[in-house]
């Protein structure tokens, strides 16, 4: 009967409050027939943690808010009290109805953390019963995560009616490292739109955002060391990121637990960079050995200036992104300009690097981690640090990147060095193409190489990559969402949940749960409807 | 000197005021060094016309509030007072400085006409100059389109500071027919959807919307002869276009210069209509000659109540939609349900077609034609409709949208056959790919065949169409903007307009433009950045 309630609502509504239709799929679940009802008057969250803990009581803030949204008003404030349904239900003559849910007790055992960090734990318990609804944690990490999840049990079954099934759900996530990447050099990104992106995040069990946040075209980070960077670097003085923002952003990602890692990519990647820093790059020489004017490579490797400049920059951004983590960059590096410029040409001789100007690469890495090393910091790098066999510390996560057939064959090398791999050669979301693309996301297992089980166990997670060169504020939220849902599955959800057309209509759900939270996410699935397509 | 401040004006706002930067690029151009300033606290239109003319008081009152917009509010209302410039400029220490302009005169020699139509005369002139000017056209559509071009001229000089260069532009469309086509049915489109897409159609001189109203998977627009079909064949009880709705699209449309050519895709292409309008569709039958239940194909050919249906939904769409044309579809029939059901094959046997369903296309196209006819309406139909050598009316249009290298051998075809051709073939802009693809749409000239002049001449236009499987207001502007300016300025400037790297930096203006004015629309030509990327 209740099932049927259930489906009835499905079908009628299509929208995503249904039962067991939660993502990324939980680890396991024990859902009975049996059903409780809640209803928002009447409906409280309590928590007993050990010792104070802010993060959480700003979550269930944050989820009381929007636990019980019964119309298209965060889509479109026009629509506040049009309501999902007018329907007046009652529970009581129903059966399998076990009578009201009033309260949910969050049980977090651990000290709280106040910054999401490498070793968070984010497993989780959410038991729903009768006489006692709880959600348990060791960590206020996992207490999020079933705060999520515990949202997504919630059925709207008629006006200021909802219900929710009887049962247990035990989850954790299968990789550590679930990461999303913004480039806000190739389109500036304003920072409601690194919140919204956050807020997906959240709602999908993401813990990384990756920023890249420079890079050739444009360098909107306000360094106070080196004001001059953004100043002249920036595409406008006000497309920038003050201190105070990356602050916000920083806060905004902690209270979702998510780790914020700050990527400044080079010796590559940095024209921007040498607009406000003179003579940090390279500069180019024509044939017949006269500097091109305004010609200007990879950062230049063999000036001690350089590495003064790097050694401050990076203390500000040390003191600035608090994550153990910075990744490096470090791909890509062309070394045209290099092998132009007869200063460098001799200092490869000096150091008898022959004509390997990955040597030369390798030196600049090498002292560019051995600064970020005294930062007591680790570091992710482009597979291109590893590839050209840079002296790297065991920590080091590989961030495997290049495409076709043969990321099975790095992740294989990586991980066979000892090292941790981050996948994200089949999940560069930039790289639009017609159609439901997020199947092919959805198929791609980072642990689907020919490796050992510890080589298996070495790969640390993966990321979805949102390269800017054909993104900006009006397309970021549409183009990343619903299919960036696919790599979040893959990444916390059960080896085992790898059939996309099984998670169709979950997926579906999750899309429309997403946009009437406010997310403009598009349709990726084929014709079909989410309830508030009309307010959009 | 002036050429100079313009030069550094562009170059470091890289916004879209720019001297001659005009989208799509006008026929013929006549453009001096010596400018005027235009103080918008100082500046009015006048118009003399022969007799009243609403659409045209309209269009100014629009272009007015527009013509002097200086900050992002209308991307974003916190950012209004935001000025893109605060300099304030001294025109009378400026070389070639000619005074102020004061006043512009439209001048419209013909009667006003009040509906857009396949006659349109959309010539005009632009003269500005010291003591006089004027825009000059025989036709308010003509008018319309030389306020557009007009108000593209405008440079953006200093905080409430305007200049024009004076000059001539003599301008006209290379084709009469420059349409977008929406599907509402794949996915519901709100109204404010259509109406952005009106206003973005404006911007590119695009003068005919095609709305393809219903399909399979929804029938939003309410019928007032059958009610039933919104009722049963539309996703929700409120993704409908009631005849209100229909009304405003028509006038906000017809305002614009722009035709509103429906269509009522049929036979394929009904599933949703059979929901409210029992018996209309073709029963399917199994391999045993049993009806399977719930199964439908396209509409039944062989029953009197489907024409005395058609006739009265035909009846009133023509109520409904002014326009000389309507789009009869035709496409896509899928033949296997028709050849599986018994009573079908029988009408097959007394009519003597044989095996070929297309005959059984064909007499139910042919019946809707006459039924058409006799509302005394002309038609567009789908190409298959002329490969299927259904007799057709003389002044059919044949809409080729079949892709591949065989767009040119149909549009010899259709041509040769003397019936106008529309092109559509290179222009699904729903089909999405990475990368700055609008050169593509670019370069396809509807023209490009194998043709006599004769043939060239029977080329009434083009459409880009944007099929709705996987869009939604969410990525509607996005995804058709400013893409779909390639198409406009292929269809409007003369053919010699051809190469998409020198059109770049002219696109990349009218981008800009457009996300001035409030459309989200997305970077496409790689990084970059317009005025208002921080407050999208």
């Amino acid at each position: 009967m209740t099932m049927k309630i259930h489906l009835a609502i499905y079908l009628s509504l299509l929208v995503a409050v249904n039962a067991y239709e939660i993502w990324p799929h939980p680890k396991q679940m024990k859902m009975n027939d049996t059903f409780l009802s809640i209803d928002p008057k009447n409906f409280t969250i309590h928590s007993k943690t050990n010792g104070e803990c802010q993060v959480l009581n700003r979550a269930i803030e944050r989820y009381l808010d929007r636990m019980f949204i019964q119309d298209c008003s965060l889509v479109n404030e026009q629509f506040r009290g049009r309501y999902l349904s007018n329907k007046t239900e009652n529970f009581k003559k129903m059966t399998n109805y076990s009578g009201q849910m009033t309260t949910l007790l969050i049980l977090v055992h651990d000290k709280c953390e106040t910054m999401p960090n490498t070793k968070m734990n984010e497993a989780y318990t959410v038991k729903i019963d009768k006489d006692h609804s709880v959600i348990e944690s060791k960590s206020v990490w996992g207490a999020l995560r079933g705060l999520e999840t515990f949202s997504q049990m919630f059925r709207h079954v008629g006006k200021n009616q909802f219900s929710i099934n009887t049962g247990q759900i035990d989850d954790e996530p299968r990789f550590a490292f679930r990461g999303v990447m913004l480039d806000s050099s190739r389109h500036f990104l304003p920072l409601h739109a690194i919140y919204e992106t956050l807020d997906a995040m959240e709602m999908n069990k993401f813990n990384v955002f990756h920023w890249h946040i420079v890079d050739d075209q444009s360098f909107p980070f306000v360094s106070t060391t080196f004001p001059e960077l953004s100043k002249k670097g920036s595409y406008r003085s006000n497309f920038i990121y003050t201190p105070e923002d990356v602050q916000k952003v920083l806060r905004y990602a902690n209270d979702r637990g998510i780790r914020l890692i700050p990527e400044f990519d080079s010796p590559g990647h940095t024209e921007s960079w040498g607009k406000g820093q003179p003579n940090l790059l390279t500069q180019c020489y024509d044939g017949k050995g006269k500097p091109i004017p305004n010609s200007y490579g990879p950062i230049n490797p063999v000036l001690n200036s350089t590495y003064e400049f790097i050694q401050k920059l990076f203390h500000e951004i040390a003191e600035r992104f608090p994550d153990q983590y910075m990744h490096l960059g470090g791909d890509e590096v062309d070394f045209g300009c290099w092998k132009s410029n007869p200063i460098l040409q001799e200092f490869m001789k000096i150091n008898q690097f022959g004509d390997d100007y990955a040597k030369l690469e390798s030196y600049y890495i090498t002292k560019l981690i051995d600064i970020v090393q005294n930062l007591n910091r680790s570091y992710i790098v482009w597979q291109e640090v590893f590839d050209n066999e840079v002296k790297i510390r065991p920590e080091t996560v590989v961030h495997v990147w290049k495409n076709g057939a043969l990321w099975q064959m790095e992740m294989k090398n990586v991980t066979k060095a000892g090292y941790q791999a981050l996948l994200s050669s089949c999940w560069y979301l930039n790289y639009i193409s017609y159609g439901n693309d997020w199947y092919k996301y959805y198929q791609c297992d980072p642990q689907n190489f020919n490796g050992t089980i510890q080589e298996q166990n070495l790969v640390t997670g993966g990321e979805a990559c949102l390269w800017g060169e054909f993104i900006d504020a009006s397309n970021l939220i549409s183009r990343t969402w619903p299919r960036a849902c696919a790599v979040a599955e893959r990444l916390w959800s059960p080896k085992s949940f790898k059939d996309p057309k099984k998670a169709k209509t979950r997926f579906h759900g999750q899309r429309c749960r997403m946009q009437i939270l406010g997310l403009k996410v598009e349709p990726i699935e084929g014709p079909d409807f989410c309830y508030c397509d009309d307010a959009i």
